[in-house]
């Protein structure tokens, strides 16, 4: 879009808007209100950012029927029922497309020549596929990242730069999984003894189900027996530590930095917001969702229930807990109170 | 074991178990009681999973002699003394064996011609050893992983695919490390200054002795100068911080996602749980606990105690924190009641 | 240094510091005052560590002016104005360079011709740099580093083996990216449907400007559109998850484990300690202090101020909070007395 200019007359045709002030403004890239320049077109997606409108340097700005501040001279609002969707609309026909990724296998690719690599699937440079694995159908393997042996992985799968697959693993279709991160390390499974922790061996796998994504420097910890098991359509952010033999259901969503320990399953459509904890051989019922920085010591059986604190109860509790101390100053003054009177009437009885 | 099957009897034999019900039931593998199949062979390993035997699919389920409910029909139990360590020698007997690591150095690798790489080593496929390192008797460097310049490992080392370690670190005998891992990168140290932090150069190492095993994505900081050290036999789980300096005492057992601040060190045997946070510069007894998420701002003396919450107090403490907030709503009760007592008792008296 | 000695004279005479002691003790290497060996020089750095100055096995310890307890035989002081000064001047003299970084495009990287590496950059062993990437002078790419497309890195930049950095992104100059982190994963970003997450294309890029320093294992998320943006100077520590769009205010310095969520503003110079949490869309302050593990729900005001806990509030605030709780079971004693002292005077009266 760098080279191109559209006027707010063009781009209201397109997203089939009504422009306010100057038809004739032009715009070249697309930004948030707050950091665009005079040459970007941006939008108000929320209330909460109506505020941010007028001080926004971009020339062009899509807005709702219900922001009714007139732009300043030079400047274009263009109002549409949906100015969300219609700024996607235009990043989409703007943006360059993706850069293409690898097809075929890379020469400097080490690549067992007892793999089994689809024809239309990508190996990248100095990615490694070990004897047994299957990569299928217009699967991507980026750049440096390691596919253990016997591992499988399904069709129009995107693993991107310096992931590491270790052995036995399978994953099915469409799943993407960003780089740094490691599925398939040993689960941290020991005996205690008097001369330290004896390894117990973790020879189960990591199965990842379809459509599940996977985010940066995240590590998921193969089965001590049996599969780690990571659901259809769960989407998991950065740096996120899933133990061994947790399961996670279907459409859940795990924000960075949770922590899961070992054998907890999280049924379908549970959220765990950014540093949440969750303690080991849990059950956390659909549809839970447990807030930030939450700490999970037992059960949770409230589906559709908000979690909050650590250790973690239901929103109300924790509301009545916060607001309980707050409480205590106020109960400490009548209470002193109380003393003094009841004092003064014994005086006074005397 | 996928493709033979083993009767509860024959594995009732292995075992030195006594089975109930069905002799001839067969299976193919192994699960935990609430993901087998009706061919898989499952164990009852502690009290809490009971309620599971039953509505399990597993064929044959080995069980302890308190375990008396008998089995449905075409199962069968094998009764045992340890159904656990019964369970792991079938695991044994039946699993696949690890797959074969890299033996010599794969002529993709990139090992300059002045480290020394120990004949029965093996060196993974894109793997980089720089000059001066030293790589021991039947040590493995995984694929891609880096190993910088003077750095020595031991013997008998698995050092997985994707790690980076970095120059002048020394490893003992028998260390693992997982994949993604980065050990010896710059500790965070600056002097603040008007114009921003000035960087403190990072000239120490990492030293980690023998027994030690690290998860994957954990960060290892070198020290400023000196040595970052974790002592022999600790156990490191993912994504686990240790900053600059720290040192980690023998036997240590520091759970998911734990960060330890600089100059902090650990004594023997002290155990952090899942997300628990310690400042720097601290020391902390041997054989302390510090439960999930509990932030330490202090040094703990308490050898066996076990610390809860942020800030970090005695397990006994924090109880009473928690029961002391639980009891303020019936003391505000308590005092309107009294407060009522006395106004009449002084309208009694006018 | 470790093959040449130096006595306390020679030392005292190289950092203007005066001999108290054995002014032959004689020292081959540096350490902090608790790890030190007796051919070690140590110094006393802060007052916190006076008690470790006699106990310390350093032959040769540089101490300030205030520090009079005389050496015990065989050992010296050095009496300095500025201890660490002096110590770090010692460091920088006897430590040994630092390894050589590569220069030249090393034989086994992969580097596109349509990449644009200047002559005194230097690419490691098998990395990967992808076309139309531009590595600016005296720029490093550490050994299996991976340099997206159009991606354009700045001068005298260290980058150290096994980072990801994905496409078209932005580095300024003098930038230092530690192992294992990315730089320009995808943002955390679906719509919420009946039939799952749909993924909202991420578009944008992660922008870092000039004398940024990022640690190990850290995810920086490319932003939806327009830019994910750390400013010149900030330091950033290993496992910090900084989502979509945030913008990291100039010289601000984020320590380990802090995460922060999409959309967030960081003023110029703010500090986020260790596991500190910030949720999305948030602006805080310059200069505003979050302390170890708070969590931080809304918008932070007070410039200079300290916030602690989750949810976070003012240090007093939360001094005030503790101060409640604790008063609690006191004030259940006083209200007891107070009960009975009531019920006596009732009875008195009937």
């Amino acid at each position: 879009m760098a080279d191109t200019y559209f006027t707010a007359a063009q781009i209201a045709e397109v997203v089939g808007g009504r422009v306010v002030g100057a038809e004739s403004a032009a715009v070249n890239g697309v930004e948030s209100l707050q950091m665009a320049r005079p040459t970007h077109l941006s939008f108000l997606g929320n209330d909460k950012y109506e505020a941010q409108v007028l001080p926004s340097k971009a020339a062009v700005v899509l807005v709702p029927e219900s922001f009714t501040a007139p732009p300043p001279e030079g400047r274009a609002w263009i109002v549409c029922s949906d100015p969300s969707a219609a700024f996607m609309a235009i990043v989409d026909a703007v943006t360059p497309p993706p850069p293409p990724q690898p097809r075929g296998v890379h020469p400097s690719a080490v690549v067992s020549d007892q793999a089994t690599v689809a024809p239309s699937a990508g190996i990248g440079a100095n990615a490694v596929v070990e004897a047994g694995a299957v990569i299928g159908e217009n699967s991507v393997i980026g750049a440096g990242t390691y596919i253990g042996h016997e591992t499988v992985i399904g069709a129009n799968c995107l693993i991107y730069p310096n992931v590491t697959i270790r052995e036995r693993c399978v994953l099915g279709d469409k799943v993407i999984i960003h780089s740094g991160t490691t599925i398939g390390s040993d689960g941290f499974g020991y005996l205690p003894g008097p001369n330290g922790h004896t390894k117990i061996p973790q020879v189960g796998i990591v199965q990842i189900d379809d459509d599940v994504e996977i985010g940066a420097q995240v590590a998921v910890d193969r089965a001590r027996f049996g599969k780690t098991w990571i659901k259809t359509g769960a989407k998991i952010d950065n740096l996120v530590q899933i133990a061994h033999n947790v399961i996670i259901g279907e459409y859940c969503f795990i924000i960075a930095q949770v922590g899961i320990s070992g054998s907890t399953e999280l049924g379908k459509g549970v959220v765990a917001a950014g540093q949440a904890g969750i303690a080991g051989h849990l059950r956390i019922a659909p549809g839970v969702t447990i807030m930030a920085q939450a700490g999970v010591p037992k059960d949770l059986t409230g589906s559709g229930e908000y979690y909050v604190g650590s250790p973690a109860v239901p929103r109300k509790e924790f509301a009545k807990k916060e607001f309980a101390v707050k409480s205590v100053a106020k109960l400490k003054q009548t209470v002193k109170q109380l003393e003094q009177e009841l004092a003064e009437l014994k005086k006074s009885m005397s």
